[in-house]
């Protein structure tokens, strides 16, 4: 049997696999990008779940819409109009399984084999992944500390068939970095001519621990503009619920035909449940849970890696989220400096599977959000002892 | 923007179309393919749940596997092991979001555009739009009173790049017709030779009102065997719950790459949810409460079309299943038909999505799950009142 060229072209997921490695419970793990439990309103779900069958009793469990129940995709409408100041309404919202779904339906409908995708680089391995099933042309732009390299986007915007630049605005996988008010204007400024969509994948927006919100790049000033958001990160991944916000008509259309063929519809069970959390209970204050939470967690990490990390070593702030990117800069790869952790029984991401055009890199992810502060600080240690017994002449 | 070849080659599903339009509650519809409400166990679903959620806390929220919850993958593997006699583990069963995300990644994995795919005539029109986003070109085979035609299947298999085969074998969508046992040996000597993957897609097997269950075609004695099965017939579909069966490795970890790049995973809270209701339930009991209204319901319809439609007029008599096929012998088209059948409040799906290679077909699709005998009769009689006014000469 000879497979498709898109799924021997498609890397099974690097982190899937350190996972299955890194799993045993003696490893300290800044591997994963796992939310925090507290982040599960357990309690609350379970009421939502109750009331969700109480009130609609068989129809929580019969086939349903394509696009979604109603009324949550009127909520989401709600909540962006007054958060965002966008003017949206129910029929701009796509309810997906998972943004991960939302990333393979707008890659499936806008390209074909060898079209472009600008893509942040370092760039979510998810979104590479996914899109990789749609055989692209990657053309990756670098992610600084404001946002994207504004010179190598003009020069992607230049090659041919570029169908969307992917980007993660706020407290990016696997950076952690925002783009600042300013750049956001100047990318906005860069594309709002071309014929090209601007997908703002922002699964993490709320979880600003540092600073203000920041406007989207995009959305409310273009019909190109795509914005993703989840509840993954805040209510459950578990039930895989995510969406797809978006003005163009066309776009939306097809991104529904898509999803029919994908999987006809969104578990509607889990969106009744979380429609009625989210309509019975203050989320905010539960998002400021797991705010103050994080903001500690990556306080503690970051203090660590001051405190115990050689000084060639760089790292990214984050003002929110749940990662933070480091530099090796002592001539040792991100492979290398793996290996040597797992002996010590410390892991996190290689910044390889993050990059579509570079191998052997020196970057690597630290996830800071699932560990208790003695283990945060005992795991860094451990790291800086192999930088720091590693003298940059041996490398 | 130029959107993708694939999304603009797939129909979006006709089904849906005409649902938007027979939604309305004074229309009899025989249009959808919906399960019978009965057929969710809502208490007993209620109570896996809450026992779901009490034993494993919070991991029913977090993200999982995308192979799925082993305990469900041995359930799962047991039973068809036992009802099936195969000699499968977990390993050779991935869960997936629905019966209909199986479809679509088996044809992503290995469907180049242009590649060939067998498919039944009238086949499953969720099949068909959802292989159409792989771009393949479809090998009709007729579906006759026994299954597939075998000089056409013979013919078929020498096309070029042929990579599966789509069967429904058992009580099928849209003709509700099932393979005799001899068939099924036929079928199966003939492809055994051939480099191709024979899908036996079986969501309504255990739904056998009349007659002996039978073998599955490959399954067990072919490593090119792939079978799908779901929960959606026999306790809910709005979880959307499927699950591949294969002893081919390699295939299964083609499935699992593109899985992971479609949705990471299938909801794990309604795993949980499902594997706790079906170990603590008499699942066969329930089962057997949906055969024997089925049996009743189908009887109803097919009595109703024997006493009041013309007699040029043909059906299917299922064995089980949801669907009754009709083909008029009148001159008229299904479209024609479903027209004047819309003027009396009562629909259908024309056939016409049911083929690949054909258009203003005489065939149609009756469901017969979701409506009360006295809807089934009435809706059976305004039919024929329309074929009996309609003389053949008139047309």
């Amino acid at each position: 049997m000879q497979y498709s060229n898109r799924v021997l072209n498609t890397p099974s997921s690097f982190i899937r696999n350190i996972l299955k490695v890194t799993d045993s419970p003696e490893v300290i793990s800044f591997a994963g990008g796992l939310p925090n439990p507290i982040s599960f309103p357990v309690a609350k779900l379970q009421e939502g779940i109750n009331r969700a069958i109480e009130l609609n009793g068989s129809k929580v469990f019969q086939y349903s819409s394509t696009a979604g129940y109603l009324p949550l995709r009127q909520y989401i409408a709600d909540k962006y109009n007054r958060t965002h100041n966008l003017d949206i309404s129910p029929n701009d919202v796509l309810l997906t399984t998972g943004s991960q779904q939302a990333l393979s339906l707008i890659a499936q409908v806008t390209i074909n084999s060898g079209d472009g995708i600008i893509i942040e680089e370092p760039g979510y391995l998810g979104a590479i992944q996914s899109f990789s099933m749609s055989e692209p042309t990657f053309y990756p732009v670098a992610l600084e500390q404001d946002g994207l390299n504004l010179e190598e986007l003009e020069s992607a915007l230049k090659q041919p068939n570029v169908k969307f630049i992917y980007t993660v605005p706020n407290f990016q996988n696997p950076t952690g970095l925002t783009y600042t008010a300013e750049r956001r204007e100047e990318v906005y400024n860069m594309i709002k001519d071309h014929d090209v969509i601007l997908v703002e994948d922002d699964p993490y927006g709320e979880l600003r621990f540092e600073g203000e919100h920041l406007p989207y790049i995009a959305a409310g000033k273009s019909d190109n503009s795509v914005v993703l958001g989840s509840f993954s990160k805040t209510v459950t991944p578990g039930m895989r619920l995510g969406f797809i916000i978006s003005k163009n008509r066309e776009l939306m259309e097809h991104l529904e035909t898509a999803k029919q063929a994908s999987d006809l519809h969104t578990n509607i069970f889990s969106q009744y449940a979380i429609y009625e959390y989210l309509t019975h209970n203050e989320y905010m204050e539960h998002v400021h849970t797991i705010i103050d939470l994080y903001r500690e967690q990556s306080k503690i990490m970051l203090d660590a890696l001051n405190e115990y990390f050689p000084k060639d070593v760089s790292f990214t702030v984050p003002q929110g989220g749940m990662f933070i990117w480091v530099t090796l800069n002592n001539g040792m790869t991100a492979l290398e400096f793996f290996n040597k952790a797992m002996e010590v029984d410390v892991a996190f991401v290689p910044g390889d599977p993050f990059y579509t055009s570079k191998t052997n890199v020196n970057t690597l992810r630290l996830n800071y959000t699932n560990s208790s502060p003695e283990v945060l600080v005992e795991g860094i240690k451990r790291l800086a002892n192999i930088l720091v017994a590693t003298p940059k002449a041996t490398l």
